[in-house]
């Protein structure tokens, strides 16, 4: 078991993670000194809660907690505002009050779900994170949480940090081989933005890491945490530094929006929005090897390199400039400099990404 | 003109009070930096919109600021997450990015709810609170925003602060009488919390002060907000003395909430629940001079003081059961000492509340 803190002042957690977790959820409660009086509301979804919920909910309740329990529908579409205010009724119904606490049990979807309703029921209590995935290991740090307009993702939310974050790798053994590679994508992300030898790595590591070897998940995710947490603990409200991090975003976002939230998983959007990054990058003038090294790495770990050719660009753009990467209608665009390291520019035009959707069309109708 | 400083450390903002401040708003806005490449947007409603709106846009314009606007219907009807989501609609089409900043124009309602916007929006942007009512005194001063749930008040919400506060008295000057007497209720009430000697001078100035005399309320709303940011200063996130502020809120909001928040408006369900505060403490042995003085102040000021026989006690304990103030199931209560200095106590139960509701419905039908 590894423990990471994440350092925000007072508003610092740690984040556990190791095997066998999830049944010693109470202890880790009492621990930090989580108020029993109060019921706990644990919000997850119909393919995570038969797995754990029951799991949970004992250890829990051996400790003394009272919970009461919503189950969302899986995806993204539960990270919305309808569903948001069916959680407040069963959290007012619930009688939850200031002390309660909102736990997160699965992946992005409910952590950024239920981490806004924590944000915002009687405008903030306690939240706890227990993702059930790798993609989740991005979404635990840093407290970003949200639900989506129809008109653009996570456009709606809140800065509210967890109080702790509890990573039991056992949970990720029932992950669906889709959601595996999608997760893994946001892993690789953090080796490209910061960390050479993390990407080579991941690379080295890609066989063990897609058959969920409980040591490289451990090591990876750790290490894929760690390097959010730093970013994250330099620039908490995103005022600078933490854009790197949208690296694969501002596209992958877009194709999410216009492929309706269903085609693609978070982690395919961003494979492709990080290698049409690499490859505006190489229009720019860096080396092809960029763009090459890029593309390698995802298609080792069987994500998506490419723009399927039904997509249309003016679709993708119009979605792209609702997007919150826009600032006073520049698009801020992050890009690699190198294989680890990576640049914020402000310079990249609606044509720049015309074009290179069109060359990801085209490659793809290559293969 | 008077300017207020709330002291919130790195969040501190000036409230400026005085005349004439509407035409000036655009000069405001270049004082504080707030930037002119995003467009700003308006949150008012149609009673103040028509009345207010385009002047406000005109000083904006004349500074070289671009402007939206969302008129909202007037009333706390539109505090709901479906007008939240319809103002956040706008603010996406209308290109609103990170460095926007939304302008509540109008009452409470009007602040809170475009207060939850600009928390929300992106994950908060900043935030101006231009106040037509005198009850908006109280809103503007400590950060508060919500938007309500069917089952109980001010449910979904942050602490967001605004940058500055322009209070424009002459903009009172349209206010409905009964609005008049609304907002005055919750300016007597930060006498009766802090200030005998404030509560002795809006009862020596109630007829002017329902005459809006310019003066008189310059002078009321500067000592009613100063009181509220001392108390707001102290405990921003209301983990103690702020819950003074909730004298006669606690069956206020329960009043509202059984109304279907139309048959009171805010200050007048606050002024019977002050009177029924003080009648509990009186039954809990205080002096019973305090239930009068409470009871001969709001009428002067022509509020309510007592409950409409067709209420049910029944639905309006329950209603409180669902409010924020109940802290792990027990009523945590503001009671009046005496005049100007208030207790919180956490040992009073509902049949106590039960016993006094009774009591002021047979008041009410004695007059």
């Amino acid at each position: 078991m590894r423990t990471l803190q994440v350092d925000l002042g007072e508003r610092s957690y740690p984040i556990y993670i190791g095997g066998g977790l999830l049944a010693e959820t109470g202890e880790y409660f009492e621990r930090h000194n989580l108020a029993k009086k109060s019921p706990l509301l644990i919000v997850t979804d119909e393919h995570v809660g038969p797995l754990y919920l029951s799991k949970l909910e004992t250890s829990l309740q051996n400790s003394g907690y009272r919970t009461i329990s919503k189950v969302v529908k899986a995806g993204e579409k539960s990270k919305s505002l309808e569903v948001f205010e069916e959680i407040m009724t069963t959290a007012i119904e619930g009688g939850l009050d200031r002390h309660s606490v909102v736990i997160a049990l699965g992946g992005g979807v409910v952590g950024d779900l239920a981490g806004f309703v924590a944000a915002s029921y009687m405008r903030g209590v306690k939240f706890v994170q227990i993702p059930t995935t790798i993609l989740a290991h991005d979404s635990s740090v840093g407290g970003k949480v949200a639900v989506n307009h129809r008109l653009a993702k996570n456009m709606i939310g809140a800065f509210h940090q967890p109080e702790m974050v509890l990573y039991d790798v056992d949970t990720l053994q029932t992950l669906p081989e889709r959601d595996v590679r999608s997760g893994l994508s946001e892993m690789i992300k953090h080796g490209l933005i910061w960390d050479k030898s993390f990407t080579d790595w991941c690379r080295d590591q890609s066989d063990k890491l897609l058959d969920l070897d409980p040591e490289s998940l451990v090591y990876g995710l750790t290490l894929g945490c760690s390097i959010k947490a730093q970013v994250v603990s330099t620039d908490e409200r995103e005022h600078g530094l933490r854009a790197i991090l949208n690296l694969g975003h501002t596209l992958g976002h877009a194709l999410e929006a216009t492929g309706g939230y269903g085609q693609f998983l978070h982690g395919e959007a961003i494979s492709i929005g990080m290698v049409a990054a690499a490859k505006i990058a190489v229009n720019r003038g860096r080396d092809q090897s960029i763009y090459l090294v890029t593309k390698d790495l995802f298609e080792r770990f069987g994500l998506p390199t490419t723009i399927p050719s039904q997509m249309n660009e003016d679709d993708i753009i119009a979605a792209m400039m609702h997007d919150k990467k826009f600032k006073e209608n520049q698009i801020i665009y992050v890009l690699p400099i190198s294989i680890g390291e990576v640049e914020i520019v402000n310079d990249v035009t609606a044509d720049d990404v015309r074009h290179v959707i069109q060359e990801l069309k085209e490659e793809g109708q290559h293969v």
